[in-house]
C-alpha cells in the first residue's frame, strides 16, 4: 500500500526538488532517501511515507483518484523532510534513518538551508489552493509552536512545581505531530473533491498524530534500535522528556521517586539509562502511554469511519502506525 | 512616509506575532526591533521597513486603500525578518542593526526555530489569497536559491577559471533581494484590486531588489559602521563575493591583479582590508556597481510609471533606497 502511494508522488517529488540550486537538490535528495551523499542513486532509505499516504488515501477514500491529491502529498512530506532536517540541528542528532544527519554530512548552513528550501517548496505546491493552504499554513504554525514548545520543556524540572504535566505534552504532541498529519487528511479530502469533510479530517489527523508520537515515545525508550534507526534509549540518555517519563513520574510510587532523583543526575552511562527505563516500565509509564495512543487512535478511526466508510486502505495504515508498539 | 506605513502595518504585525508560543514571540520581538533581549519594549530599531512600505504604497497607487495590503506587508515584513536570523546563522555574524544576532543572544537552536516560526507565519497571512500567495511562496523559492547560489560562490575562486562572473552575481542578487521586493509590489498591488498589473510588478520589484542589493553590497565595503550597524568592511574581512570585488577583478588591470593575490591570502588585518577596498576602487569596481544599480533602479522606475503613474511617495521610496551611495 505504501508501495502504490510512493509510485504516485515520488514522481512529482523529484520532480519538485529537481528545479533547486544543484547543491540543495543533492542535500534534498539525500534527506528524502533517494541518493547518498555523493548524490548517488541510493534504495531503501526513503522513510515510512506515512503522511503523503494519508493525502493519497484520503483522497481515494473521498470517491476521487488518489492522483488527485498528489500536489498535497508531495507538499506534506517536503515539511516532513525540513522538519526533520531543522530538527537534527537543534537536538545536535547525528544519526537519522540509519545515516548521518544531513548537517553532519553537508555542516550546519548549507543544511539549514536545504531544509529552508523544501519548506518553500513545500508551499509552492499549493499556493495556488486557498483551501488547501489554509491547512498547510495551519500545520507550519502548530508544527513550529510544537517544537518549540518540546524545546521549552527541556528546562523545566523532572518532577514538582514546574514540571511538565502529561496534558501540556499531549497538547504540544497534538501540534508537533498532529498538525501535519491534520494537514495531510485535509488537504488530501480537499483535492480529492470533498472540501465539507475538511474540518473533520484535520482534527481525525491530530489525534492520529498524538497515538503516532505516543507510540514513538515508546519506541524511543524500548525500540530496536536497528528497526528504529536511533541509538539505543537515545531519548532517555539525553533527558528528553517524553510522555511515558512523564507519566511515570506523575505518580506516586517508589519507582517515580526512585527514577526522579535518578534523572536529576543526568547520567548517561548504560547502567542507570536501562535503569530508568524499568522504572519507567514499573511506575506505569509504558502502560500509560499505550493506553492513551490506542484511545487517540480510536477517536481518530471512529471519524474516518464516520466521515470515510470505504476507507479500509487508510485504516490500515493508520492502524499500522501504533501496531508496532504492542 | 515609512512612519506612516509602519503606523499602519505594525499593529497587524505584532498580533501576528503574539500567537507565538512566549519564548518564540520573545525572540521574534527583539528581532523585529520593539523588544530588548528580555522581551522589554525597545525603540528605534525596527529596520528600514522598505517591503511592507513597498506592498502599502503599491496598493495605495493602485488606487486602493493602503491598509487593505496590510497582509501583504506583515508577510513580507516577516519573511525578510525569517531571512535574516537564518543568513546571520549560517554566516556567523554576530552583529545585526548594532545589536547582536539572534542566535548570540538565544542560541542558535531556539533562534533557527524561530526564523522557522516568523516564515510560517509569514504564509499564513496570504494563505487565503492564492494569487498573493503565489507570488509569495515563488519569492520564497527564489529567496532560498539565490543565498544557496550566493553560499557556493564563497568555495569558487577569484580569478581565472571557475571564477564567479559579474551575470551570476545579478542573477543571484535577483533571486535573494529580488524575488521578495517583487513579491512585495506584486501582492500590494492584488490586495488593492489591480491583480492585472501584479506580472509587472513582480519584474519592478526585482530588479529594484538588484539595484538594492547592489548598494549594499557598496556599503559593506565602503559605508560608515555607525550607519550600517556591521563591523567595518565586514564584507571584505570575510572574504565575501560582492559585486564591486567581482567587477572589479574581471578587469585586466594592475589593481586587479594586485587585489586577486591579496584577496587570496586571506588576510583580514585592517591595514590589507583597506588595501583591498582601494584597490577594488582603483580597477573600478564600484563604479560599475553604481552605474549598474542606476540602470536597474531606472528599469524599474520605468515599470512603476508605465503601471502606477501616480505612485509619488513608491518612487521616492525606491529612489532613497539607492541615494545612499550617492
Amino acid at each position: 500500500m505504501i508501495a502504490r502511494c510512493r509510485r504516485l508522488f515520488e514522481p512529482a517529488l523529484r520532480e519538485a526538488v529537481s528545479v533547486l540550486h544543484p547543491w540543495s537538490a543533492r542535500m534534498a535528495g539525500f534527506t528524502l532517501g533517494w541518493a547518498d551523499a555523493d548524490g548517488r542513486p541510493y534504495e531503501g532509505n526513503a522513510g515510512k511515507s506515512v503522511r503523503p499516504a494519508i493525502a493519497l488515501l484520503c483522497a481515494e477514500a473521498a470517491g476521487a483518484d488518489p492522483g488527485s491529491a498528489v500536489p498535497a502529498a508531495v507538499a506534506v512530506e517536503l515539511v516532513h523532510a525540513f522538519s526533520l532536517v531543522h530538527d537534527d540541528i537543534i537536538d545536535h542528532d547525528e544519526q537519522r534513518r540509519h545515516r548521518p544527519a544531513l548537517w553532519k554530512v553537508y555542516g550546519t548552513g548549507p543544511a539549514l538551508l536545504a531544509g529552508d528550501a523544501l519548506l518553500a517548496l513545500a508551499v509552492a505546491q499549493l499556493a495556488r489552493s486557498g483551501e488547501a493552504m489554509t491547512y498547510l499554513s495551519s500545520a507550519l504554525v502548530e508544527l513550529v509552536q510544537g517544537q518549540t514548545a518540546d524545546m521549552a520543556f527541556e528546562g523545566r524540572p523532572w518532577r514538582g512545581p514546574g514540571a511538565v504535566t502529561a496534558d501540556e505534552y499531549t497538547e504540544m504532541t497534538l501540534g508537533k505531530t498532529g498538525g501535519l498529519l491534520g494537514a495531510a487528511a485535509a488537504t488530501g479530502v480537499i483535492l480529492g473533491g470533498r472540501a465539507d469533510l475538511a474540518a473533520r479530517m484535520w482534527q481525525m489527523g491530530r489525534e492520529l498524530g498524538v497515538a503516532f508520537q505516543l507510540a514513538d515515545d515508546i519506541l524511543g525508550i524500548w525500540g530496536d534500535p536497528t528497526v528504529t534507526g536511533k541509538p539505543a534509549d537515545s531519548d532517555l540518555r539525553r533527558g528528553k522528556k517524553t510522555y511515558p517519563v512523564l507519566a511515570a513520574l506523575a505518580t506516586d510510587s517508589v519507582a517515580a521517586r526512585e527514577l526522579a532523583t535518578l534523572l536529576s543526575t543526568g547520567a548517561t552511562d548504560d547502567r542507570s539509562v536501562r535503569r530508568a527505563a524499568r522504572l519507567v516500565e514499573e511506575a506505569g509509564g509504558r502502560a500509560e502511554a499505550e493506553t492513551l495512543a490506542d484511545r487517540y487512535l480510536s477517536s481518530a478511526l471512529d471519524t474516518m469511519n464516520a466521515c470515510l466508510p470505504h476507507a479500509t486502505d487508510l485504516r490500515t495504515l493508520c492502524g499500522s502506525l501504533i501496531d508496532r508498539i504492542h
